[in-house]
């Protein structure tokens, strides 16, 4: 049976990586999401295994010990992290799976997931940037100095990335990574380990 | 301004190129269609430059001198080719063209635009193969050895491409190359020239 696809779907904070992830599980059903661990407290309706999958910090200690983490951080005084076992017992399983994560997560789990398809959300903004900093009138030298390092830093996280996405309609963005998957799915160096099965069962 | 993607339809005789690149013509209405040099005499109703650019053999051994052909070949007599010009003009212009042709040719075209995008068609009856083969009383050795040497040199030809698509239903095989074109627009390092130059014109 073909692998599921890990998508890790990444971006600067504020791009809409949370939105366009939410919508996109409406758009494809049988898309799972990788569900995070965290030693916060779980909130009101908030279910193990379903938001979060709940842990002490002695487990999650034990955790990062075992290498069972694809990546984690700590933030307020709580742990989070990706677990390695559910994202591959889904990919095993033959289904997608679709990470949503910051750029420096996202950065750990390439490491350990080579394979998996890095997308890279950019706001539209970048283009406005150009009108903006060439205001130059209006702005202090300060301020612009500040925006163009933002943007070379975030140029510089790109070339991680395999498809930068531009998410300028959330319909749109969706669509666009909609049809990555499907790209994926097609590459021949996926495709061809079954196609060669195939052929090589019946010799 | 983001150049246009080659697309490259190809796979073996009978698995459907001409059908699945006319209705994907339909769907994608600003997709251009590589048009063939030929020597042979124009049909009725056929005109130059729209079905064929028709040429006198003397003009076609000049463009192959000149190397002014992605890739020729000689069928019944006449020379049928792919001239490189109109393919580069149209990806200049930043429109997307798309050459089908057959998996000689296509090989040809790979060494002179790599970066083209390969697709290679194959029909849904490779699952068939097995079933078949399998079912030996019914068929010669001779028959059975025949079916996985062409199986195999499909198999070979494969390697050589970036995506297969099966033709199963020509609307699902539609989509998926419609994705492949989608998905290959935001690949990072077609995506990043413009996105630097944008940020660095305003350096």
């Amino acid at each position: 049976m073909e692998k599921g696809i890990l998508i890790v779907l990444s971006g600067p904070s504020g791009v809409g990586k949370g939105t366009v992830c939410s919508a996109l599980r409406q758009r494809i059903k049988d898309l799972t999401y990788s569900i995070s661990a965290t030693t916060r407290a779980p909130r009101p309706g908030e279910k193990d295994g379903v938001n979060y999958f709940f842990k002490t910090k002695e487990q999650f200690q034990s955790m990062i010990e075992q290498d069972e983490l694809l990546e984690w951080a700590e933030y307020v005084g709580n742990y989070y992290g990706t677990p390695a076992g559910f994202v591959r017992d889904t990919l095993d399983s033959g289904k997608d799976i679709i990470l949503e994560i910051e750029v420096q997560g996202a950065l750990k789990v390439r490491d350990k997931f080579p394979e998996g398809v890095f997308i890279f959300l950019i706001p539209p903004s970048l283009n406005e940037l150009q009108t903006r900093i060439q205001n130059r009138g209006t702005e202090t030298e300060e301020t612009i100095r500040n925006r163009m390092s933002v943007a070379k830093e975030e140029l510089g996280m790109m070339m991680k990335y395999d498809y930068v996405v531009v998410n300028d309609e959330i319909d749109l963005a969706c669509s666009r990574i909609e049809s990555i998957l499907t790209a994926e799915h097609c590459k021949r160096e996926r495709v061809m380990p079954a196609i060669k099965k195939r052929i090589l069962e019946v010799n």
